[in-house]
């Protein structure tokens, strides 16, 4: 009987076996001839998928571009409260730094250009006549309970004696706190405008307040590379964020022949606010944007990779704040946006993300000047917000604005020349 | 003195070993303590890099994005020669097809609705009121010779008659020559527009001339897959290219929830234009994109990715025409594009790229109706142009075009009241 009972029990296996196989290549032949699927699943497949299928599910956090938290749409309002001269060109403000709230006002600083004249190019530019939009500026702010109406305050730093760094201009300027004191960190123009108009590395000036008085220190705190070095020349948007308990800072770099212009931006890491900044190994971290616009999302820290570059255009995330990966693509993107994170400075691992911040628009000009004004753009790239009208995946313009991006003269008559002897069929 | 001629040749190379080991020390050393360079260089540096840094050199072609053959402005031309009654909305002209180039001039087929009354919606639609902007349809055709100035010809396909595929409404054709015969494929409407408005298979007509008459098959070419399949409902946007010796025809479907609707697309083979057509088994071939747009590019097929989805707004290409990558990430894309591909079926291996096409811009009405135009794009995504306009990184706007993007009603409201809250410092 035991031998019967071991040969029967042995039989049932087999037969269990058998039918779970059978069953599984039953349905294994029954994925291979079904198409995909009519809802998209959340988690890949299992299927032969093509390149760019796998990659919906492998290389973005959601199948469905509206559920990634790192997907928006930009939307922009006029700011209240701050005079251009009826956009003449002799006033600009460009370069916001991150909005932070203290003692129930949000406060922003930017740089200021009040001249006399507008900017009449390098060479008729002297030391009140300004070779660029940025020349001859300072570092001044503004205060707002609501964001969208904003009362100017006044300068924080402005530009010093000559031969201190900045002599010449102040300008792009960003702000960090770090054990109840404030810093800001500007671009510090020393060197005579028609040499390289956008070479400058990076001073700071501290305060015990947000309203100043600021004292600058006169030195340089993140200084230029070597000049075989992507950033030999320039360390512009300074923009610091506090993680893992040191000061990131960020900065973008200039490089390559003016025609070829590169721009990367790279991380100098510190334990102090005046320094010394030591510059991340792996720089530049970024291949990509224009202006560096950070935040701790979660905990790693995320980027808007703003207009030039492969990856223009994109919201990037490195978890350890270094590396970074490409985590959606936006349209109408803001220039140098610069946002208001809750608790700007916590450090504590749960970056929630951002909603709203302050960017620049540098075609404000009424005539042919340049005229550079500020601007409010809101987004949902929160945790803590879910606004379906940001999540939309387009935003169509009507007929108007795609004639006003019309061709060239030239390009329209090297095409219509093409065209005249177009012999192919 | 053979011992010693031995002992000293291995000596010598010991000697000349370690010289080469210390000079390849001292080079890595180099390297380490050098920073990115000033020049991008364009092949990946030898040296630790940013997974940022190291994917300009990896996942891109250029590490220049000016150097990208698949990257490009759009610029846009209004068309001259077609009428839209003022833009009251009984006049509609979308989808156009490819433009090729016949007997010394371009031809494009596109949607054509011209109706009484306006686009009244599902609720108010009968036998000659529209639903929908692309409902009681048909096909239209119009040539050019210099790609600016267009006549309208006539209908190309008309509706048939009931209960014939296409009964409803001929729309979103697209064209292809075999063998000396001409094809149109169409979307070929069959349903109550009131049931699902955007169901429907492909239908297909030949003609030996591009000026027609048509011969309709009344039969369905291209059907919908399972109800369970992502083609199940709708085979949108036929594009029919020569590949490989085949007929490789794209296509597009939308499919999930309504509320979360998907669009990715999918390719069909035939060796004979009439069918059989067999579905790709890795399909849908791009996770992305609202309507087809490929061109043979060198040995493979490229992609323009419009509007829907992770990938929206990039340019893609298949060395197989199947698997297809991201090449660049652009802006301002054309929607519904279809571009003028020079030698358009010569399969010859060597496809030349694009540079321009109709496109059509569904915001056209004047009052609040449905008018869609045709317009026409231009653009530099050819092996054979080189126009440094169209290799910009970006455009930059005006702040009134910004501003028309502004925050609606509801989600002005619901940002004040959350910034009247915000406790956040």
């Amino acid at each position: 009987m035991k031998l019967i009972e071991k040969m029967s029990r042995v039989l049932s296996i087999v037969v269990i076996a058998l039918l779970v196989s059978c069953t599984q290549t039953q349905k294994k032949q029954d994925q291979s001839t079904k198409g995909f699927p009519q809802f998209l699943p959340e988690d890949k497949p299992d299927m032969p998928l093509s390149k760019a299928v796998a990659r919906n599910f492998d290389t973005y956090d959601t199948p469905h571009l509206e559920d990634n938290e790192l997907y928006t749409q930009f939307k922009y309002t006029e700011i209240k409260g701050l005079d251009y001269n009826n956009f003449d060109g002799t006033i600009t403000r460009r370069d916001p730094s991150k909005v932070i709230k203290r003692n129930g006002k949000y406060y922003v600083w930017y740089t200021k250009r009040h001249t006399s004249v507008p900017v009449l190019g390098v060479k008729k530019a002297n030391d009140t006549i300004a070779a660029r939009d940025w020349d001859l500026a300072e570092i001044w702010y503004a205060t707002s309970t609501d964001g969208f109406n904003w009362k100017e305050e006044g300068v924080a730093v402005a530009r010093p004696a000559k031969p201190n760094p900045g002599w010449r201009s102040v300008t792009t300027t960003d702000i960090l706190e770090w054990k109840g004191k404030y810093y800001l960190y500007y671009q510090a123009f020393q060197i005579d405008p028609a040499a390289r108009g956008d070479d400058c590395p990076v001073a700071v000036s501290y305060a015990d307040s947000p309203d100043g008085p600021w004292t600058p220190t006169h030195k340089i705190v993140i200084p230029n590379g070597t000049k075989d070095e992507w950033d030999g020349f320039s360390i512009h948007d300074p923009y610091p964020l506090v993680y893992k308990g040191k000061i990131y800072l960020y900065y973008k770099s200039d490089f390559d022949t003016k025609a070829r212009r590169v721009r990367m931006q790279g991380l100098a890491i510190a334990d102090n606010p005046l320094g010394p900044f030591k510059k991340h190994p792996l720089n530049p971290v970024l291949n990509s944007g224009h202006e560096t616009t950070m935040f701790p999302f979660k905990d790693g820290i995320a980027a808007l990779v703003t207009r030039n570059g492969n990856e223009h255009f994109t919201i990037q995330y490195a978890p350890d704040g270094v590396n970074f990966e490409v985590k959606s693509i936006v349209e109408m993107m803001p220039y140098a946006p610069s946002p208001y994170i809750p608790n700007t400075f916590a450090d504590d691992g749960n970056g929630r993300g951002i909603t709203w911040g302050i960017c620049h628009n540098i075609k404000a000009a009424a005539g042919k000047g340049r005229c550079s004004i500020l601007m409010r753009f809101d987004c949902d790239l929160s945790l803590d917000v879910n606004d379906p009208e940001f999540k939309k995946h387009e935003v169509i313009h009507k007929p108007d604005f795609y004639y006003r991006y019309g061709l060239s003269k030239v390009q329209r008559e090297r095409i219509e020349k093409e065209t005249s002897t177009d012999i192919n069929q």
